[in-house]
């Protein structure tokens, strides 16, 4: 009890200092109080009360969530770990055969999606930072079958361009309704995010063996590196499969302001840095005018930003009254640490915003993945060096 | 005491009614409590601890607050009552010959100020909806001379064209530092806003007597309202002399998101409804694109909506880690009742903005006003039918 009351306290220590942070010599941010045991019950706008209770924590900076069939899921860890939890049990034991990472910055192990056809085939792909020549890392996706606790026949499908910094080098990795495997890359910096020829900033779609589809929309351009399905990307921290639409949705943080979602469209331009509600992190605006004729429009926007991280739509019968809601992660709100929280929006039939929900505001946590189980319930990971936990939303009596 | 918990449980049904609210059928909102006696403490980014306290309660829609240079404050309560505040205690007795309003929707008694020569002069001046003969009501302006516990000598200095319905009744009045008064009119009805012949959806510019400045922008336009000095305004629910740059500074709500605060220049046109970065309640954007080369830009935008009311510079010396902040009551944001707040915006030095931050978020109240007052404190009005409190933040050692 000694040892766990020290390691808490350590713990306490170090989230304050991280959750404080430091701007031009200012301390900023709300205090952050470890995790508690839980669950928690709180009131929300139309399910009335949720049960929130820990199925799994002691994870570090934990980043997204694949369900297996069979039952259980995949977690990544933001250091290079995959994990398995099953039966609302973290397997102590790590899978082996994960690629080698670089982990300083934001890059490290992010995303895993499985194969439609996992069943059959077993694949798992993951999206990563590759340590580059250079010293830094490239944006990678790589793919290797799952056998018992090991991934084997691991190899690369795309390996981006290395970026000079830590910056940007967010991704995401998710399956179309075409079957097709849609890969994310960070366009934080400079103007890679407009270059047709730079694989930043962009989303791209590949068959599930790396290889080109004929109908991407610059396949037969020369000008154009034919993975590219979208450009002018950002920070993409959101990529999914419609459940309802089967459309490819999308969310990226904006630098101060101007997170936004966007629906993606073959060969679109969503304007990253030539449009943006945003302003850089000193004050400006990014430009003066958010929209442009020939770039595509958010279909939502945040100003204040909220970190947007993870996405979910709600397709299940444990929340009937959250049915096509749409929810979004939130690591910090404002620019304020300490403010991450739930967000849920609802649309109407036109996929048109109605109404935003923020909640478990109360629980201060930086929400880093939200996706919805096989069971109906609502699954998040909180985003902590180490404790990150996987959270269940659940209806309360 | 048995009265007392009878009042409060029927307070309480009757706040859970008007906070869940109806819309087509479904019911929204975060059930709220009725406000303890406090007082709070809370934790907030840059000023650490606060406490909250209710220095006065049981008033109805409370709207507005002007504190009187001998000490004590007026406070407007909407259903058409003038109220003193001194010494922390709310004077039992209303001060009378306040002009007749009209109260159905969200009209009636809204801000209060002081003549800047009020030690001289005892002058008041109010915006209110007054009754009109098509039975609807029309914002107007009256000016009074306070003397004991009486307005005296109360006249009408503007009466707009009545609405036929009750909706962008608010007005806000403020005095500038050129001496000048400043009206603001609801717009939110049809294109009113951008009529240069009609009052609503403007601010306008007199003199303390009600005339017309010689140099109003439009003074010596036959095609505009001499009175006009900004136009394409929605419904304003804000407006102050910012104490540092001397400007007007000015927000609105938008429909559904899009609230903006706007620097106010003369003769210039804020957009609505031409541009907004909001939706219609019914889901739809209010245009595809929310600026527009010829019309003014937002200094600031909400999305989704905080319903803002209410705004202060903060100059004092009780908190200074947050003055030069710009605080904005809420209502409630995203559309969902129940989750009005206190917001924080801070701006670098060109006044451009760096980050936010939500605060009272646990209080659940509708937040009408907020005011700094000659002692540095923070004082907040809450919106509420039988129980509306005036609330002050002070540092928590």
């Amino acid at each position: 009890m000694k040892i766990n009351f020290f390691h808490r306290y350590a713990a306490y220590l170090l989230l304050g200092l991280l959750a404080i942070g430091q701007t031009s010599g200012q301390s900023i941010g709300v205090p952050v109080a470890p995790l508690g045991d839980g669950p928690w019950i709180f009131d929300t706008a139309e399910q009335h009360k949720i049960r929130v209770s820990v199925v799994a924590r002691g994870m570090s900076h934990p980043w997204s969530i694949a369900f297996l069939p069979e039952g259980g899921m995949l977690v990544t860890e933001r250091p290079g770990r995959l994990r398995l939890i099953r039966n609302d049990e973290l397997d102590p034991e790590v899978i082996t055969g994960v690629p080698e990472v670089r982990t300083d910055g934001n890059g490290g192990l992010m995303d895993v999606a499985i194969h439609p056809q996992f069943s059959e085939n077993g694949l798992v792909y993951l999206t990563y930072t590759k340590p580059a020549e250079n010293g830094w890392g490239a944006p990678a996706l790589a793919v290797g079958r799952l056998e018992d606790d090991s991934l084997v026949d691991v190899r690369d499908l795309v390996v981006t361009e290395a970026y000079e910094g830590n910056s940007g080098l967010n991704g995401r990795v998710a399956f179309g309704s075409d079957g097709k495997v849609y890969m994310s890359t960070g366009g934080r910096v400079d103007d890679a995010a407009q270059n047709p020829r730079s694989l930043r900033g962009k989303v791209l779609r590949l068959e599930d063996d790396g290889s080109i589809p004929f109908d991407n929309p610059f396949a037969n351009r020369q000008d154009y590196r034919p993975e590219i399905y979208t450009l002018g990307h950002r920070n993409t921290l959101g990529l999914m499969l419609h459940p309802e639409s089967g459309e490819m949705w999308q969310h990226e943080n904006g630098p101060n302001g101007g997170d936004e979602v966007n629906i993606l469209l073959p060969g679109r331009n969503y304007g990253w840095p030539i449009v943006s509600f945003g302003r850089f992190y000193s004050g400006g605006r990014v430009n003066e005018h958010p929209t442009r004729e020939d770039l595509e429009s958010p279909l939502l926007v945040w100003l204040p930003a909220i970190a947007a991280s993870g996405m979910t739509v709600y397709t299940g019968d444990q929340f009937p009254a959250w049915q096509g809601n749409l929810f979004v992660g939130s690591l910090r709100m404002g620019g304020i640490p300490g403010t991450g929280h739930l967000q849920r929006i609802v649309f109407n039939e036109r996929t048109e915003e109605i109404r935003r929900e923020l909640m478990l505001t109360e629980l201060h946590r930086r929400i880093r993945e939200v996706r919805e189980g096989p069971d109906g319930f609502i699954y998040l990971l909180t985003d902590e060096e180490d404790d990150g936990a996987l959270l269940r939303i659940e209806p309360a009596p």
